[in-house]
């Protein structure tokens, strides 16, 4: 009974065995082998549009690099509070960025807000004493364990494109979104607006991989130098684009995000049964819920993995004393029996 | 009638006639000579302890720097959401810090809420995913023209202690704030728990001097590199020097700031008898007042010069469509005439 | 033919193995799994000493992220002229060390000399104004393909000491130099002086692992932090762990070393037979000779793989127009036949 | 007999009459007064074309502001070995521009050789692994106190801009050089290729003003921006404005450093009178001449004050041990007596 998170998992086998299969004679290094250019072909057709691709070893790295090539050190990315960039990755941003601030807003279920959005574009001083607002950052998956509709996209980047600002999606968790709207690649993200993506495999079952993609390869200009001196360059890239290409054939990556999307959905409603409601909408891999102290202690004595939620500061769901909300998160290794065996052991008697 | 701030004042004359005395023969550059020196012995007296002073050209640079050497780039200062290194100063303290983060937080009259503070340190993943709490910044007076009181500074500084946690105090106002309080400099700065102030003179009558103050000087180690490389060090320092040490001689800092102070008191009465009472407290040399747009238009029609404050984002005082907040802001300049001229034009009928 | 470099090389048997064994159920994510413990061992035993390990993605990232730890932002790096981290890393060092300085100095074969070393420190002006001399880089295998004894290495961490500078190794060929001296890993690191080692595993059969090996713990306090927002903290850390834990065991590092040493001699000696003898000492897995521009376009027309060495600020061994100066870098999967085959074609009447 | 620098120098009277004046009631801050608009007019008269001028405090921030607003983070500066920028700032362009790489070649008089240029950017392998030519850096007049012509700066900006890269000119002593070469300021700036010019004011007679002049304003945008964020827009701006003015008026600063280049020159014939030829061409305000250590001591004692010169790493002047290079510097202020006094103690018997 592990959701702890979904990069405990392990490498899913046909992304293995692409590592395997690419492990033959000698190769270009750097990025300049057949098999990542085959990838980038890949990612093309993907998106139904060319694009520019940069692989990367970590999310962190591809969110901050992202971030930091779209916007001058002296600009302002607007992010939901809860955002990863803004809590987890430990100024990352900020680094890469060479200073650039984050500015983080308020909206319900992981969601930004659209008025948030506006009312912050609309304070602050003016130039050259406030940061110029740069980018918009959203998060797809959210951290709450919801999906952005392509229209809630659509009205945020739309106020973004106004302000003149560019779009990056932390995906993250990008399979598990886009397996959950049913939608094309292309429609939820430069088609709604997004202009880059912050693409990862390593939680959908990569060993190490996270895919920068720039939808406008203009705007990826000497994106090559940034991610060199940033040492996010692998030498034997080869297996970098081995890993997502695998990732990618097949619908391997759709596959994969269904199972961990149908684990948390299956998750949610027994716990809904034994009559704890999510705080949240599970619609990707993520649930969250509120449970008593003492079956808290009684899940984790039983062997059961997560974490606690930070909630001193959320808005949705105050602390209380006598109760903590934990994410349960779903990966493609979920199975049906620990989600059963979790929900068994909530429902005995305390 | 300019209430634009107290930066558009001219020189103060006794620091000014300074400048002329200092404008003899040769003197060693960079801070090596005699006025340096009897500056930074009278800075000790000030503040009843050995303390290491840098001077600066600009409050931005001090605020920066002096964070700078207090947080890891890692770290997390936490300050008020309007603070003016959150606000105005264009990024500056991340760029310095290497991409340090900056976390505003509420609290009512520009006050930062020990509650908030202490939330916010409750709140957050552990290390290493998020910035570690580094520095509490605290401004004195606030960007409300409100100061704090000994114990309130000592409230916030305690919890700021526990949590292992520098202290600084951005005093571009520092003067104002202290002939309000009337208070020791030092009982509101290291003995309330304070270990670097940014010691503005520059708003309080010189032409640009601006100092960091360590209340241990061994906190101050490598802050002689920190600011030549931050091209801070002003080859000739001794018009620095000169500028404040006339600046502290004979108490003209507060007798500056008594000045101004008192004007601000001034227009606060003649506002609040007009019907316009002040938003927050009127504790320093600047008053906020919301005014209907009609009058705003008149005011300025007469040549009155101030600023609109920025008001989206502000839950003391949400912003209504019919009328505006506007800052005014005395200075060692400001004359009643000034005032009752100003005051007369708002009670004119419509 | 492919002596191009040894990161074009695949993945040794054992460290893929490695890595399937590891492809089990689920660990803990970001470097709390047993593996990661495991290795830590290891590392600490094969060195003699408690030391702190550090994975991180790329060698870039190793040398950047150590030397940005042992520098202030304000330090002088000391390194050969030809070192990797001045010429090849795009200015990692730089940017991940806020604006630390390097300064490349000369010496014969890719050693640095210790007369150009103490004549760098005698010069420059004082502090403030001089940056500081923070850290001596030696990289073991040097660029050249030589290798620094231990009296060597020894005469120029003694002045580093003195000089109150720390020491960096960099160590992406590592292994190729300590199969070539026939010493402990510990006599050729800490016992001579050195700090930290980046050491690598990459070039030598990894996937892509590259450690970062404190000799003194303490001194890498918050380096979490520091690789955690460089984007460095690997998710899935147990592959990572994996990879570097089979390279380590049974001295397979060893072993692939002293077969990618062995080719290159092989090589020096054929090349010394046929009147073309190597530039450098053949101490490694590099050999650099000078070969007519007829046999260059030959040897290219055949197949062979290499590099041109820039020269042309290469005091050793000047431009010619008639000739050019060629890279051969042998691997753990070079064969005496490719070798071989590679000696004829040289031979061959042109 | 102060010949430290012509930073220990005073304020030039009419500089400081200036200030008085501007020292009337208020002014618009941050360079939104009169006096800055009309100074910013000036500056576009005195070189012939519209310019963009940006005023700071500092020599060091007005250089590194200026390459770090031309060269990307991953560029490289190429500069004399000996230039102020690579060895006095304490890594101030690195720290501005973001870790960006300043690469020292040699050159004789202090002057950077296009040999020298043309080698560095033959050499080295391409991106992204190393960084990319971005700048050339010319210091005028030199450290060595010489001055390029007209025809060598020509030479080496055609240099530049075959490369693709922009010209910065280091003009700490612009004063002295066009007083030197008695030409146009545009002639030797913009219509011999430089892109941004650092011209300073504070060593010809300024209390502290420094000019970063961009002759193609469209290079200079959001370059507020970044001086705002390095803590480099003064508030009390007018009078940093007041001092430039005054500084440019009726040729005061060509009359200054005429003067100051004349005290040199007496400075120069009378040391050769007495056997000690100057090491360099004596072109601007400064003179190195070695001089036995009998003589230094003696000289010392009674009381002249001048620096040694760092000579250990200078091919020019190896150092010996028996004597030693010192630097005279002199300024506005230098008189007849000061130098023929010095001379005829260098006179006396010993």
């Amino acid at each position: 009974m592990n959701f702890a998170s979904d990069n405990t998992a392990r490498i899913a086998a046909p992304i293995l065995a692409a590592l395997e299969r690419a492990n033959c004679g000698p190769a270009p290094a750097y990025g300049n082998d057949p098999l990542t250019a085959a990838l980038e072909q890949r990612f093309s057709a993907l998106f139904e549009r060319e694009v520019a691709v940069f692989l990367v070893a970590t999310g962190t790295a591809a969110n901050a690099l992202a971030l930091a090539h779209l916007s001058p050190p002296w600009g302002a990315v607007f992010c939901h509070e809860r955002a990863h960039i803004a809590t987890d990755e430990c100024g990352a941003p900020e680094f890469f960025g060479d200073g650039l601030k984050l500015v983080g807003l308020p909206g319900q279920d992981g969601k930004l807000a659209p008025a948030a959005l506006s009312a912050a574009l609309a304070s602050g001083r003016g130039p050259p004493h406030a940061v110029r607002p740069a980018l918009l950052s959203l998060t797809q998956a959210t951290e709450c364990g919801t999906v952005y509709t392509l229209a809630e996209i659509a009205a945020l980047t739309d106020i973004a494109r106004r302000a003149r600002m560019a779009v990056h999606m932390d995906g993250a968790r990008f399979a598990n979104a886009v397996a959950a709207l049913g939608c094309s690649p292309a429609d939820i993200t430069w088609r709604a607006g997004v202009d880059v993506l912050a693409f990862g495999a390593t939680k959908g079952g990569a060993l190490g991989a996270e895919a920068i993609v720039f939808f406008d390869p203009e705007r990826a200009r000497d994106m090559d130098m940034r991610r060199m001196r940033a040492g996010q360059l692998l030498s034997k890239h080869r297996f970098a684009a081995a890993q997502f290409d695998a990732f990618l054939a097949d619908d391997l990556w759709l596959d994969l995000a269904r199972h961990a999307n149908g684990a948390a959905r299956r998750l949610a409603a027994g716990l809904t049964a034994a009559g704890l409601a999510p705080l949240w909408p599970v619609e990707a891999n993520e649930v969250f819920v509120r449970v008593p102290s003492g079956l808290d202690a009684r899940l984790k004595a039983a062997g059961a993995l997560y974490y606690a939620w930070p909630e001193a500061l959320d808005a949705d769901s105050p602390a209380r004393p006598d109760s903590s909300v934990i994410r349960l998160v779903s990966s493609f290794t979920t199975t049906d029996e620990e989600v059963d065996n979790f929900i068994q052991l909530i429902r005995m008697p305390g």
